[in-house]
């Protein structure tokens, strides 16, 4: 039996863990101190009362032998993609049903749609990034470009023609930056997709943050992205379904001449068996009245958050990305400090915790993630500690 | 931008869409008949009641911000994980945490494990079969060699020495046949891998059906079987959570020189984000010896419309594996007809619908498949028709 030897080129990702090794060092050797949390990805505010009220009854229905439901189609029940269709449709897109497959949230298809393209496709990925984009293209043994976000072009790099690639990774507002195309940016990227037959896979996880006009809620909002772009998006920060799991894929009928989808569905069909039906029926109260609701003001909480990192950041001089259409702050470190320096720098003199940017790529040296996910109290009391430290 | 063109060399799988297509027709021509289904591999009673109310308090658990539970561990809480260790034990079989990784069920955890080995494996598959083993390996372009299960073997093939294969597929009891390996018959299977260096996949799913003394329930009873196999199980059909979503992977740390174990987490944490919070408190719920109690209740229930089908088959002189061990009852079709013909037979004079055998591969021809998962008045109405039909 051979291995897949891929997995030996994928590197090991010690951020995290390296970065909870520092904390509880200086946790045990300064237990008095209160260290604040400016770092994590994951959402803080429970699930809205809708949710909670779809889940109980869900949960009902299943103890029942009347509503009781077994097996269900593997691209999602048609309430919930009736409900998500919807959701496109209220911002002028049209997505037919049948385009869209329910997933377990965002990650998972990420990487398992890797498997309806070859292994001999070239990958375009934007530095810094998620770095799952990498580790599972790295898995399947995949050519792989990278193309520099930096200050310069404010972290969104545009298409260069000089460069032929076949499977093009975006995602915005971006993970880790915070910066998000507008849609004239991203019509430049599906051009471009479109003449190079090339595919984006588009990553629109926090596309429920953004706010102001003119920038891009969806790949599909650029004329044409319906032959050359995948979209993904979650309920994990839009409806804090970071552990209940629950997201959609748009796989377009034209894509790749009709043949993508049907792919897609086989993939799909043959090793996967669908998202539990109660948490669909959670999904779908996202889609009410009453969850859109509700849901917008956990979303309108975390922007508070964001707005007060940001405020602060400005009032600092500090640059910065991000912070007002999206949940993360990527700030350039002050005082010339590289990433972990400025980590060191933060956690011994003001007791926060935030993500070296070096964590993301090479383009992320020098810079440093804040995220608004913690709650108003904490996210304050950081920022207070920041601005003292960084205006003595 | 190249597909993956595998993917063109997957069967379109028309079993149950000509199974629909036929009942419909005759239910159309005939719409007094009343048709019983002993077709279906779903099942039909509803959640235990311990199952539901877990499902209730983890809905609760996860509205309130002191409860709330975002990213879990991709493999799985540990709550679970011991519940499943437990289990293990119960039979004598230790499993440790590290080696169970929770998934959404077998089906993913069976196509996805192939990630970890490479292309250039030959893959050693028993014919009939559960059509995913095929399907997943024709997608990543493996060759394939199948193994004759047939009325000779008991349809339940035994290595062959002079066979070199690297990937080998047992399910036991068998989808479709029913069919269950003693612990005899496994360990020979299990000493051929080691002196192979092969791997063998081992289906689970219908483990809890078993209640003969000397049938193996997991291919860990094996000695030497923690250096050779990953095993994959599933609470679909013991505790009817084909709707809920989970089950789980044992992939032992000694398996590959230790490198599987590492790899499939590896996986997981990378293309996996975990089974839903409130999904693995259900799970865990089918283990308190409240939900056993309540989960074996349903098992028997459906292990005596097994019994009730197979009586009958005896009864009528007729062939059959399963319906002992297993929900399914694996039998030759009468007077010589092939699995089609017998199909038809049996619609038009009983109105009874099963699933023709050739549906699952060659050896398959000249077989049915009727399943135990109906509800106990619809199998013995069945019953008593197929009995009155073939004793004319």
């Amino acid at each position: 039996m051979k291995l897949n030897e891929n997995y030996f080129n994928v590197s090991d990702s010690y951020l995290f863990s390296a970065i909870a090794g520092k904390v509880a060092a200086y946790q045990a050797a300064h237990p008095q101190k209160k260290v604040l949390r400016l770092g994590i990805g994951d959402v803080t505010l429970p699930l809205a009362p809708a949710v909670v009220s779809a889940l109980r009854a869900a949960s009902e229905e299943m103890g029942k032998s009347e509503t009781f439901r077994g097996y269900g189609p593997e691209q999602g029940y048609l309430f919930l993609k009736s409900a998500i269709a919807g959701y496109y449709k209220e911002r002028g897109i049209r997505v037919d049903d049948g385009e869209i497959f329910v997933s377990d949230g965002a990650k998972s298809d990420l990487g398992n749609i890797l498997d309806i393209f070859g292994r001999d496709n070239t990958v375009l990925i934007p530095d810094p990034v998620y770095p799952v984009y990498v580790d599972t293209n790295v898995m399947a043994g995949r050519k792989i470009l990278y193309m520099n976000a930096s200050r310069e072009n404010g972290f969104l790099p545009m298409p260069d023609y000089s460069v032929d690639a076949d499977l093009i990774y975006l995602c915005s507002p971006n993970n880790p930056t915070g910066a998000a195309y507008s849609v004239r940016q991203l019509q430049q990227w599906v051009d471009y997709a479109n003449a190079k037959g090339a595919v984006i896979l588009y990553d629109a996880a926090y596309e429920c943050f953004v706010s102001e006009d003119g920038l891009a809620r969806s790949v599909f909002c650029a004329e044409g992205a319906k032959t050359c772009a995948v979209e993904f998006c979650s309920l994990s920060k839009m409806a804090g379904f970071t552990g209940t799991r629950c997201g959609w894929t748009v796989v377009p009928e034209r894509l790749a001449q009709g043949k993508a989808n049907k792919m897609w569905l086989r993939r799909q069909t043959t090793k996967f068996n669908g998202v539990p039906y109660i948490v669909q029926r959670a999904a779908e109260a996202v889609f009410s009245p009453e969850g859109r609701r509700q849901t917008a003001e956990n979303v309108d909480y975390y922007m508070n958050n964001a707005r007060v990192i940001a405020q602060a950041l400005e009032e600092l001089g500090i640059w910065f990305t991000g912070g007002k259409n999206s949940p993360y702050i990527w700030l350039e470190c002050p005082h010339g400090m590289d990433s972990w320096q400025f980590f060191d720098y933060l956690l011994e003199n003001a007791q926060v915790v935030g993500t070296p940017g070096a964590g993301f790529g090479v383009n992320g040296e020098g810079y440093f993630r804040l995220t608004a996910f913690g709650s108003k109290e904490t996210t304050r009391e950081a920022v207070a500690r920041i601005k003292d430290l960084l205006s003595r």
